[in-house]
């Protein structure tokens, strides 16, 4: 069998992989800090020359900020970009580390060997899963494993200033039929899955205003406005009993799960009691009629993120102050538009604002919608087969409660979606010091994008 | 009668009283600032002979900060004791004085003649319009107005350290039939008025637990416990639609105020859109049924004075802290208890913490109770009429909303009642630059006082 070849081709020369990440591992590419802009470059270069020798017609292309790596290569059907970062976080609190983070190393630990060094795991262990991937298949076939696009970004850990940009002026050369964006984990360290569900964004920052000023609470206590109260009953209204999100029209937009998806979510039996567990929480106190997957995951949320008013010193001091101040997020899912759900946060909390009462609200009414992956395209369940092949056990779609920004730009700037499959492990310590990367999922990381590849091609 | 040749005494020697008044405003003694402990002696011992040339045995008494000053004389069946300070708040912004704080002056206004220095309405006006009253009675009968204790404290502007140790260990000499309190102004700056009911205070705060970190809102939002959102919720639970504070018993030990009383404040005729016009609000905010003068007088309240958590500098953090915290205060009136009110409050908080929350209180269960004068002492009317004689209109009972401490320690540790009767206006400037005090208010309250000794003696 075809894939057979290539698997054991990455079998055989797993060390060879292995010295190769190391190399690139050694290069200190902090994007963040300007003293390694030139070691970022030097990641970038290493990438075009790896790339080209695979047969990428690739190039280092320069931004105000550091490179993106672009390659292309290969033939076939359905084209694929494959997104990865190359440049890592700072070390800092470098004396926590065990040793140099530029000097990686393969070490054994009870729970297996581990390759340990900054960006081990985030991200370059994982872009090069798929770069070896590519290079087996090469070996075997003589050709890469279908048409191609490779895309190193070099600004992920320091915000992505150029991506925009650069998608907008190159978006003829960098549009694929889809992305396959290596940049998470394996869901609770153990299931192969796909993510095909972000939730997006919006934010709101208001202070609430009272009276001119300050007033002394034996002066003016039980006669004058207090906006602490205002404020805290605006937002203690922000939820029903049963945890829903008040707002008139904030779930209008919101899909119900598909039912394919919630019976592999089940099939998952998420172990909530000890996420919770581990940060201190017992109960899930979200929607009542929700699971907790569902929670994190498919359903949008009103969030306090911080809230301040009046004296917050030491000791005591009665006043009535003249503002009130909060931070206020939603996380959005299915087609919830931001926009909308800002404006519709605005007017109800102006609607219940007593005589005398005012708010200046402080964000633009911007945000991020959710990204929601069409899966009845049968890449994705292609995708799944083969992840379940390697893995041995049912790979699954899951969502992500949070953002991955660059699957959002693709959908707005490329008008693609994207397929998010990586092999992380929550214990990477990814941003912390002594990050590793399991070399199980470097090896089978390798592997599943050759299963991958040769059912997309 | 009697009464005329004192009060004409009182205005033929007006210019020599203003002449000692302004010997006491030069010398600086402000209690706070340890630079100053030298004049705060040196305004103590001006006292002492000041007493004295009346027929006073009087001292200065030494306490760990600035003397008391400590008089007695004159005989009766009602013993009063006068109490007053000779401490003065510090000068700062100086650079906002018209004119040396400490150089005192007479100075024409649009609306009168006005005493301008630091002190002069807070307290050494006041203090010598009693002094003064008992001057041109005994020039008048050589002897004194009654039975007669003045009591002068020096730490009145600095939290008054000394005040409580020296009731306590001077009860027997101290001890009067009723005490006389000259710190307080005319209602409105215009209405006469006796003070007879001050709320008491009681204190709290607290934080709010939930998870045992911080957490990020893309992973957790929607699923974890957000403390915010529970404070805000037990906050806003505080007063029901109707401005009533909602914590079981709370009103339990309110009286209604009696209809005497209700009356009297009804003919008062609070400007209350003035009064909230001045801070910038329009209508009253209070228990819908309750009247402006009985929201900040007679009822009792609680206010958030502070409250905190999660991300609260420049820009934004989804997070959802571990923590909140508020300060939240009880004003206290009739028989309120205050550790009665704070255990109901911490009781009646803590019933509504759901799953995974917890409360550390971070105060003592301690605060003042109300002070509530028995105004069916006959000494109380006696006092009004007197004050109604002199000022040519009814003066009145009144509230005040704040604590004036000495009245409720007086009631604590010494037994005694006390009759709050002064003559500062609200546009005095206490506490801030170019205080002042009308010639009309320092005369009018020396007469004052003599008419009421006349009555009370």
């Amino acid at each position: 069998m075809t894939i057979d070849a290539v698997l054991s081709r990455i079998d055989e020369t797993l060390p060879q992989a292995l010295d190769r990440l190391m190399a690139l591992l050694r290069i200190p590419s902090i994007s963040t800090d300007p003293a390694y802009k030139a070691d970022c470059a030097r990641a970038a270069d290493w990438l075009v020359e790896d790339l080209a020798s695979l047969g990428f017609r690739a190039r280092a292309a320069k931004t105000p900020g550091h490179p993106m790596v672009v390659g292309h290569g290969g033939d076939g059907g359905r084209h694929l970009l494959f997104y990865g970062h190359y440049d890592v976080q700072p070390v800092d609190p470098i004396e926590l580390w065990d040793r140099d983070p530029f000097d990686p190393a393969l070490q054994d630990t009870p729970k297996g060997r581990v390759i340990r060094a900054r960006g081990s795991s985030d991200d370059k262990g994982q872009l090069m899963t798929f770069i070896e991937a590519c290079r087996a298949w090469k070996h075997v076939h003589g050709t890469l494993p279908g048409k191609l696009t490779i895309f190193l970004e070099g600004e992920e850990e320091s915000g992505s200033p150029s991506l925009i940009p650069f998608l907008e002026e190159n978006r003829a050369e960098l549009s694929a039929d889809l992305a396959l964006i290596c940049d998470t984990g394996l869901f609770e360290g153990a299931v192969p899955a796909i993510t095909t569900m972000l939730r997006g964004l919006a934010k709101s920052e208001f202070t609430l205003r009272a009276a001119a000023r300050d007033l002394h609470s034996g002066m003016y206590g039980g006669l004058a406005r207090n906006p602490l109260h205002v404020m805290t009953a605006i937002l203690a209204g922000l939820h029903d009993e049963q945890g829903r999100v008040t707002i008139p029209g904030f779930y209008d937009d919101v899909a119900e799960l598909p039912d394919a998806l919630r019976q592999q979510w089940q099939s998952l039996a998420f172990d909530h009691a000890r996420y919770l567990g581990d940060v201190g929480l017992s109960l899930p106190a979200g929607e009542a009629d929700r699971t907790p997957l569902e929670m994190i995951w498919s359903r949008p949320t009103a969030e306090v993120n911080g809230l301040w008013g009046g004296y917050t010193g030491a000791g005591f001091k009665t006043v009535l102050p003249a503002e009130a101040h909060a931070k206020v997020s939603f996380r959005l899912v299915s087609n919830q538009d931001p926009e909308k759900i800002l404006t519709a946060f605005r007017r109800w909390a102006e609607a219940q604002l007593p005589a005398d009462c005012s708010i200046d609200w402080h964000d633009e009414i911007e945000g991020s919608p959710a990204s929601v992956m069409a899966i009845t395209d049968p890449a994705f369940e292609a995708a799944r087969q083969a992840l379940s092949d390697e893995w041995g056990r049912p790979a699954a779609f899951i969502g992500a409660g949070g953002s991955i920004p660059v699957a959002g730009y693709f959908k707005t700037y490329l008008g693609m979606d994207a397929m998010l499959i990586g092999f992380g492990r929550d214990d990477d310590k990814i941003h912390s010091p002594n990050e590793k990367y399991d070399l199980e999922s470097f090896h089978h990381g390798i592997r599943s994008w050759a299963r991958i590849l040769a059912r997309l091609r």
